[in-house]
């Protein structure tokens, strides 16, 4: 009568793909299974750099909860994590009080991690979720707007820094410069007058590829009019613009800018740090079966985790391919879990990784060496974009919110 | 040989239907004419309101003016105009110095008059040109994306006070009406937390309809969400905030709102005061035949004007209409001002007002008493409105930029 109750916090990559694959794995009644999520939407946080330049409709990027889950299984309840009290296994919701659990999920995602910049918090932009990329945007269009109703013409208003040449500093770069002809159209504004520029400490972008296909990304880039200052750190970050420094020389230097997005870092949630967990960057670095150490009925996946890699001294990174077969591979051990029988470790099988530099163009490497660029990669990478949506909610789902021409639209 | 020069200042609907018109009524040998204009694109003011709310995107209020005016009759030059020097037949322009003229239109437009309201100028915003409005719509759009970025919600970023319960006033307040459920949507933002508020100083709107078009006006307003706040001034208008007055007893209070639209007053475009002219609120007591006095060579038609009207001691109201009809007049009459030849008066001939309160609904009189509300007043709008581009363009530009439905869309 008793069932052990399952709960599983966000409803990110990790949050819902375990609570679609848990009901599969386990019967109705060997287990109830909860959901807890701020949102009453599930968001594509790699896709977050098109809303935020404008190029996608935000609302494409997300997906209604409830459209997608299994009500008659899984018990959705919309409200936000304030704690996780892990020594009496209750987790305190915002509105909804206390609510108890015999297994805890947590799959809270990711935040900006801005580490100490001066102001970058107050002035800076992040793409970080729905809210902060709509007002990405916003904020952009706005300036643009502006421009021809100052008594003196501002042209710095027009500039957009963005902060940090990883995986979504690049993509947003992608996206921002097919954006920016649109919107100088939009206000009648030379595109010429308009500055992209990217600032990142590392001497170049991308680590994750190899040089071939970096300055692939960079000569294209650069041809759509990005900027890059490699070597430089953003030192402060005003309101109209950021001071940068050149690691090498100390050498400061000003840039106007009207917008600044930093793309520079993340952490794991600071709902976990806030309930005590031992983290790192807001990271619980969890064994390799997925579990808090001392805690064996809790379980991390996805961005607030660090996962032992059994081939390398450091974590595996965080990625939303390694969160989906965390969420996976919980779901399919979670009988075993609820036995108390042993499984075996987490191992993540690398599919590759493709980076979008804009519409029709990215790099990637797939099946460990394959080297993609331009509009093959930018197919494959509509294709696992299409292919997590059928895997969350089949192919109704690719149809609906896919980004292939399944259907002549 | 020596060609009478004609020079239309201002390609708003004065200047355009005088640039398409007078080539049908003088010959090529006859004069030249010349048409400046600061932009390349001409742009239906009466419209402003649509693109300002974001219901109508902001180019289809525009039309190229190369694509309208006939360029083998009429000189084209994009340029700011910075003084016209009336003693010497002399008009001087930002970028191309001065040019000369024999006959001078002017037609230059209205600009926002703020009547010295504290702070309106800085803080508030205007539906005064295309750069103004498209700023509105982003404005708007920029504190709704910001509402759930903010650690503490602020509701009164969503308000919007709009002052002046006149012709444009009332008409943004229903294409705004209209736009924020819209809005609602796409930012998660729940309809009841926004609030769109009108301040008049006088105890009711639309001074020129009867008391039943208003009062269905009104009705439909509120119901559509528009709080009426008559009898108050606004005495200041802060960047978060305006400082209201009742009249009737001088109390004040404070209304908190993230957007503050003007609308309560216009004037002629400060040009004509900077050169010299005899102006009351920017606009030149014209003759019967629309000229300046003193100036039998320059002629003044539009917002800049005050027309004498034969049967009253005020002149006529400045309207889209009467300017369409005073640029006919001239065009007209051209040939015998050439000459030297006298000619009949100008007489306002009132076809009717109609007064949109957004999609699908308007308040109209025409050909004098018939009253209009409803569905029948607001295709009546977008007769009014397509008639003008048929006069300006034919029905080519109808076709392109009219409001009807004349091809399946």
């Amino acid at each position: 009568m008793n069932k052990p109750k399952i709960l599983i916090l966000g409803a990110g990559y990790g949050g819902m793909i375990s609570a679609t694959k848990l009901p599969k794995y386990l019967g109705k009644n060997e287990a109830t299974i909860t959901l807890v999520n701020k949102h009453n939407y599930h968001y594509q946080s790699t896709w977050l750099h098109e809303p935020a330049a404008g190029t996608l409709p935000a609302d494409r990027a997300r997906i209604l909860i409830k459209d997608v889950i299994d009500t008659n299984r899984v018990e959705f309840i919309q409200d936000t994590v304030t704690l996780i009290n892990k020594d009496e296994n209750k987790v305190v919701l915002e509105k909804s009080g206390e609510i108890d659990y015999d297994y805890l999920i947590i799959s809270l995602g990711f935040e900006s991690a801005t580490f100490g910049i001066k102001g970058m918090k107050e002035n800076g932009l992040a793409i970080e979720n729905l809210n902060s990329v709509r007002q990405i945007r916003e904020h952009i269009e706005y300036q643009f707007s502006c421009y021809h109703c100052t008594e003196k013409k501002e042209d710095e208003r027009l500039n957009i820094v963005v902060g940090g040449g990883g995986f979504t500093g690049v993509e947003f770069l992608g996206e921002l410069a097919n954006r920016i002809p649109e919107l100088c159209k939009e206000y009648d504004i030379d595109r010429k007058l308009v500055r992209i520029i990217n600032v990142e400490g590392s001497p170049s972008i991308l680590p994750m590829f190899d040089k071939e296909l970096v300055a692939y990304a960079i000569s294209r880039l650069e041809s759509k009019g990005v900027e890059f200052k490699f070597g430089y750190l953003i030192k402060e970050c005003l309101g109209n613009k950021v001071i940068i420094e050149k690691k090498s020389t100390k050498e400061t230097e000003e840039i106007m800018a009207g917008t600044v997005v930093w793309t520079g870092g993340v952490r794991g949630n600071h709902i976990v740090e806030d309930s005590g967990f031992d983290v790192v960057r807001g990271r619980v670095n969890v064994t390799n079966q997925l579990r808090v150490p001392g805690y064996d009925n809790i379980f991390v996946i996805g961005d607030c985790a660090n996962t032992p890699d059994p081939n390398s001294d450091r974590p595996y990174p965080t990625t939303a391919q390694i969160t989906i077969q965390q969420a996976l591979y919980l779901s399919k051990n979670m009988p075993k879990v609820l036995n108390g029988e042993d499984y075996e470790p987490f191992v993540f099988n690398n599919m590759g990784t493709v980076a979008s530099l804009g519409h029709g163009d990215a790099i990637g490497i797939i099946f460990g060496k394959t080297k993609l660029k331009g509009t093959s990669a930018a197919a494959m990478k509509k294709i696992i974009d299409d292919r997590y949506l059928l895997k969350l909610g089949g192919i109704g789902l690719v149809l609906k919110k896919g980004k292939l021409n399944l259907l002549s639209k």
